[in-house]
């Protein structure tokens, strides 16, 4: 890996015509004032290169007090152009996209992000880009909660730190693990216990394989490279698919047999699509209470979906807050419990793939049934001493209201829905 | 960092008029016995400065094997004043308060500890000064599980360990793991996946800042300097706040900017404070249903709360023991949800502040209004067949009920009470 | 721990008459097919001592590339003796026994595994020698999920990894990480952050002791040596617990004193009685509700499970799927929190053996008696207007009915049930 720091250098001593190393006149003051921020500067490929302060804050003193002078990937780019072509072409570039809301209300943010999110001139969101559970939180939640991970697409300093330039930091997995960790995807823990993240921990980065190693290789920044799954964790295109699984193969061949690393990915694969199979089947219980009316808040009865209003949401939009008992279990399963399963599969986790994952998957299964089933009978109690059982005719009422609700939703055809009918009015003849 | 030893050492060299080191009659038995902690010991400074085994332990060889002669803090303080005089003076120097129930039942305790919670010559527990928490276990779940991190207030070595003195050990996170880490305070594990932590990863304590660097600057040993925040999360005092908060300022700008460094602080701020109104309302929603009589079981049913008898109770001494499955689930909200998502904000941690915080408090919540639907719906069934709803007049009267224990409880005014009771009264006049 | 390094190398030297070093008819090629494999080859004792690639993995081509040829813990123990003899004694020679489910639809198995579930020539499975969790799985979850940990019995690489001889590897914690970590045993996350372990985080193992330190002493394979709690968490047979419990004061007393040591593990002795009991009344509670036919689905209206049909399973082939919301709070209770608590008092952890155990089984047990009385409410909701209550001789038949099962399950003698039975019926005379 050592090939790759002199290029870097080089691009760093040649490439800069227009960011001249500015006199001391920050380090003065700076010194006294953030003496380990300089102090960390001085021992940097910056300082040896002489790209001062200026060069990547600018000169706008007091723009910068006010946290507005934020150094962007873009000025990373004058110089580093092949590391920010990678990183923009990969999902890292779309960190924004993904995790971003409305930043109207936000503080020292460049205009241009608004058309992250609108046409020019428009108000209305698109709908890929912007995240419903962002627009739930405060400034403040989104830019601690939300931003500092999503921010990785405009700030290189998202994984290089701000002063310090030694490649020891990102070529660490814990530089990953800022983001990496975590319900959603603990990606930095299951590497942590496997097989490659123990050799790690003994060996070191030559016989250990990292995160860097198997997802930029040769330094790319090109991270999603070998990648078959999308971020909702379906499969992406087949002809899409064989192309980045070669890619993963010529980096597992390294050291693993090809039929032995083919056999694992797919291992992956197979578990990937089971157990998005278990996270449809608990989807179609809660469109079914749905088409009932029976959650507990119905989402009529609650705060607007930020984005689709009173419509019942359950794709990568889903919210955790202002839901229901169900959505929310079914929020754990799809979001975290899924992720886990294929992810730790395709790290060769066990304990991720099966106890974190599976288990987990599996259990939030029996939680969303036995929910399902509580506010099935909270409607329909069992019938009391004098009091009637539900009439044939007051079943079959209900059952027409859900059949037309199945097929308003696209879950029956007009034809299925003929058919069910008149089964359903044929009990009561 | 390096000027800590010295006087460290000085101190320890000229400071034992009394505690000459003892011939080796300790040492001839225990080589063979305890032949590792002989070896560490050896390898210590105190070995070096000839402090001895007794120097410590006392000669009362029958009270040490009983367990019964601990070297407590003011055994370390009569050489290391400096020391104990700032772990006193810290929240550390409280550790029992917090964490301590009645020790009447434990072997080897120094008669003064009852002071900690009782006056002189009485039975009566004071309010501040124990735990109801403590007071429901088994004296080794006491030990085992309450007192080996409470006990810092006592023992020195809870952080340096036993002989080793090697200031390795207490500069490394790792010695504050041991109890800084978990569900209801995981600054550890917040810690190792912040830019600070991951930077220690790489580039050791000189650029990425470890606990101490910021909990214990300079080496003191207050380790609550700059926190504004109290245990149970409220902000303290406002005069307080600013001191602190310009102490901590002072390490931050170590290596960042003021300004920035504030505005960090005051977002932690922000979303503590919104974090305690999620945990307010959670609250109320309990507090209601506890007086219409429906949570399941009411306090009047289950087994005495150890301080507060048959009082419902949801502040720091709430249990999560012999309760109701809604108290149980707004125990986690508060003591660990909430916990994670502010100290998440205040050390810069994206995924503890959002994910294993925000989100996880706002699902809190969501599962809170299911159960107290559920209590509800479980009182007041929809009506069946045959069955006529709940009269207006019936619902009237519970009303009144719950009015009247409102204004019991102080939650309305006896003015707003009237005015209230009228409103009911107006419905079936 | 150097004396160890010596006599393997002696070994590998010495005992290999049938293993000669085949010429580099594989390495010719599988230097460009996996370079990092023959790197990592090349640099480990067994280059060294000219034990090549066929020596472990024939000479079968065509087998080895359908990943049939495994190398298993027979082929190391051709040399590997004394390593082996103490691994097949130990809790690890019976991986594949208690995590192991039939391997038919497994690809490359060898027959013989059959035997360890299956008398020659019989398709019933023997009791003890498989697990009904596993029989639920997808082949591939079975792989990726229980085998990669479970086959510590047949291969050695679980801990020593493939190519790389050096100790160092299977010294280092992390190496046992790979298995002993997640939610239902996580010895490693434990250990971490114990005196022990963090002792180890800034002085490494001479001073702070590794999981090898206490449990493989002098480098013995015999893992299990010292342990007095069967896989269940109940203790083993006195006879046998005084045995073990010696071959554990003999590592502990290294350091620790044996009063001390002896006073510790008792703790933890107790804190295991104390929360099995809590268990136990978990289990009581579903045992009644299956009997009253409580359960939300019952087992006769669920899949069967795999060994025991229709018989509600509560025991170590509990499943965590196709069951009951009560059965799956009750999985987590007794594999989960159980298991922390006691193994988080053992290894000294008070997080563990609080927080995340204890304050969570006594949750469970909160959570179990919640989903007991809504159950129970749903059966029987309160009266409502125009319905009269459930009458004394309902309540007396139901009562009836439910002694009749417990007399059948052995919970009543036919006496208490006899005695039992008139008191009710005394109630209607």
């Amino acid at each position: 890996m050592n090939s790759l720091i002199f290029p870097l250098f080089l691009l760093l001593v040649t490439a800069l015509p227009a960011v001249a190393a500015e006199k001391d006149d920050c380090l003065s003051c700076h010194r006294e004032k953030t003496p380990g921020a300089v102090r960390i500067w001085e021992g940097s490929a910056h300082a040896g290169a002489k790209v001062g302060c200026i060069a990547c804050h600018g000169s706008d003193h007091e723009k910068i007090v006010k946290g507005e002078a934020r150094v962007t990937a873009a000025v990373c780019g004058k110089c580093h152009k092949k590391a920010l072509g990678e990183h923009t072409a990969s999902r890292h570039g779309m960190g924004l996209h993904s995790g971003w809301g409305c930043t109207r209300n936000l503080g020292g943010r460049d205009k241009r992000e608004c058309s992250f999110c609108h046409e020019e001139g428009s108000a209305l969101p698109r709908s890929t880009v912007h995240c419903a559970r962002f627009l739930k939180q405060s400034s403040q939640m989104g830019e601690a909660g939300c931003n500092r991970c999503h921010s990785v697409e405009s700030s290189c300093a998202s994984c290089h730190s701000s002063h310090a330039t030694d490649l020891k930091i990102v070529r660490n997995p814990a530089s990953c693990a800022k983001c990496h960790m975590g319900p959603d995807h603990p990606q930095w823990e299951m590497w942590q216990t496997t097989q490659h993240g123990t050799l790690y921990a003994s060996q070191g980065e030559a016989t250990g394989p990292s995160c860097q190693t198997c997802h930029m290789p040769a330094g790319s920044h090109d991270v999603t490279r070998g990648i078959t799954t999308t971020q909702a964790g379906t499969a992406i295109a087949p002809e899409n698919a064989r192309t980045e699984r070669s890619a993963m193969l010529k980096v597992c061949t390294k050291c693993h047999a090809e039929g032995f690393s083919r056999r694992e990915l797919e291992q992956g694969d197979a578990i990937r699509d089971q157990s998005q199979a278990l996270v449809k089947e608990a989807e179609e219980i809660i469109r079914d209470l749905y088409r009932r009316g029976l959650l507990d808040p119905m989402p009529e009865e609650r705060p607007d979906h930020p984005l689709s209003g009173k419509k019942l949401v359950l794709d990568s939009q889903m919210l955790y807050e202002d839901t229901s008992h169900i959505e929310r279990l079914f929020f754990k399963m799809k979001k975290y419990d899924f992720a886990k399963t294929f992810k730790g599969a395709y790290h060769q986790n066990p304990a991720y793939t099966h106890w974190y994952g599976n288990a987990e998957l599996k259990m939030d299964l029996v939680d969303i049934k036995a929910e399902a089933s509580r506010l099935k009978a909270r409607k329909n109690p069992p019938a009391g001493k004098g009091q009637a059982a539900r009439s044939v005719s007051e079943e079959v009422e209900e059952n027409l209201r859900l059949l037309k609700r199945e097929m308003e939703d696209g879950v029956l055809t007009p034809e299925e829905y003929a058919r069910r009918k008149a089964q359903e009015l044929e009990r009561i003849r």
